[in-house]
This record gives C-alpha cells, structure tokens and sequence, in this order.
C-alpha cells in the first residue's frame, strides 16, 4: 500500500494519495470577493495540488461543489465551465450549504486519478 | 492507468470509471413529482449509468443521498429499500441541502465497483 | 474484485471494503448531548469499524463532516485535533447540512486505506 500525504496539519491534509487516486479538498485562497473570483482562485489551487500529487485536471474523476449560496451556481460554472479541459469533465454534484467561513462562497471536494 | 468517461459534456459527466471504481451523479429524470417518482426515475437512470460502465447494483460501495427537505426521508427510503438488493447495500450519507434545480427533491453522488 | 461489507441492513453498509479501500459513515452513538460527547462517540465507533474492515486513524484519505449547526465547528474540531495521529489528517470538507435525525449534531463519510 502506499499512502502520501502533501500539506499536512494536525487538523487536514491539502491532499492525499492513494492507490493511483488523489482526494483534496479546496476553498478559495480569501474570504472575499464575488464568486468568479473565488471560482477561480479556488480552481487554481486545485491545478497546482493536482501536479504536486502527479495529477492534472484533464483527470477528475468526481466532483462535489458545495456553494454557500444557490444562486451563484451559474457564476461558479462560468468559471468551471471555461476551466475543465475539453472532453474531461468529471461526475459533479453541486448542493448548497453552510461553509465553516461565513466569508467563502465555494468549496470543492475532488477525487482524481494520480 | 484507465479512465473511461460516459455521457461527458463541457460541464460533466453522467458517469467515470478508474481503476475499477465508478463514479455518478444523479438527478431525477423530471423537475416535478413527488420523493417516490423522482426516487424511482433517478434509481432507474442509476441502473442504466452502473450497466453502461459495467457495474450493476449489488456493487455499491457508498452513496450519499441529498434531499431538498429532510421531511421526504422515509418517502426515498420507502423507494431506496425495495431497490437495493438484499445483502448488498452500500454505506450511505443522507443530508439535507439545496439542489441546483429548485424542481428537484433528491440527488445521489454514487460510488461503486465497476 | 474484491467486496466486503460489514454490518449490512435493508438499507445500508457500516462499511464497505474495495480494492484496498474502505468507505464508512457514521453518526453519533445517541440522538443527544453536546458536540463533543456526539463527535467523541462518532469517532469511537469509526475506530471500531475501521479496525473490521483491517484499517486503522493511520489511513484516513478523506472526510467530510456534516454538522448540523456550524456553530459547533470548534466544538467539533477540539475532540477531533486530538483524535487523529500526528501526521496523518485526511483532506477533510465540512459544511452545514440538516441530518436525518434532529438529535444528531454531526454525521462524517469517510474513506479510508484498507
């Protein structure tokens, strides 16, 4: 079995890599802004935590987005939409729901292929 | 590594199957009824998408049930226990959140063996 | 392809085992008490199925926490910091979502390396 880890606190982990598949979760780097920016920096996070982990996003696998507000979903796939290579699109769930920083507009939890 | 995709537009895909996992999100087939027709259309495109990625529900791993109000519970479960073949359920997670169309009174994100 | 399940009703799995992984959900022993009783419970009962299913808190990949008031995100995050083993947090998502019983105050989905 191998099991990596990369970021790691005592609380989480940015992400974590198991048996060929990658599982992280990510928020958008400030707890400001409209939702196309915290689309869109949260998106770039998730490339630059994909190559760490020896993914890419033309591998996404599953996708849960979780908006504080429903009525950002069209801003968020603006966003998303512009984002995920041609032909690559993941499973995606997208619910709405209270974030641990009243601040954030977006999160997502992804599962990859590493 | 393989990745098969299935049903894939520029936002996601009805369903994606790696390294003998499967992973699908699913909505009912119409944005109206009540929770024992759009659980019974969603379980049934559930059927279609594990057979088209060459899995079958007695693979089920974990699945996490959305409902738009919490008080449709025991009309999903009504509909989920005949479905699910005996010995075979998955572990499963049911909350309460918002869905993207407001038509809509449950989602499923799935996993199962392909 | 291997897949065992342990603890299997009508409607689900405490856990599910897959080609090296396991996936689990877990709710709080009781409908009552305050979110650290709930969440200490919770994560009792998660080391006990871990250990069924051949895993150990030393192969968490991922988790995602339902609470049921976010207003308990520090209560739950105290027993949780002190839980997991130095060096081995999952990702982790956690949000906001109602639950299927009223009492419960935080419910976790978790896979884990089997």
């Amino acid at each position: 079995m191998t099991l990596e880890r990369f970021g790691t606190t005592r609380r989480y982990s940015d992400s974590v890599v198991h048996n060929g598949t990658v599982y992280l979760v990510e928020v958008p780097a400030a707890a400001e802004g409209d939702i196309a920016s915290q689309t869109a920096s949260l998106l770039a996070s998730v490339e630059r935590l994909l190559a760490q982990a020896g993914s890419d996003k033309t591998k996404l696998l599953i996708v849960t987005v979780y908006l504080a507000d429903m009525a950002d979903y069209d801003g968020m796939n603006a966003v998303w939409d512009d984002w995920v290579p041609a032909g690559c699109a993941p499973t995606r769930a997208c619910v709405q729901a209270r974030l641990a920083n009243p601040g954030w507009r977006v999160e997502m939890a992804i599962t990859a292929a590493a």
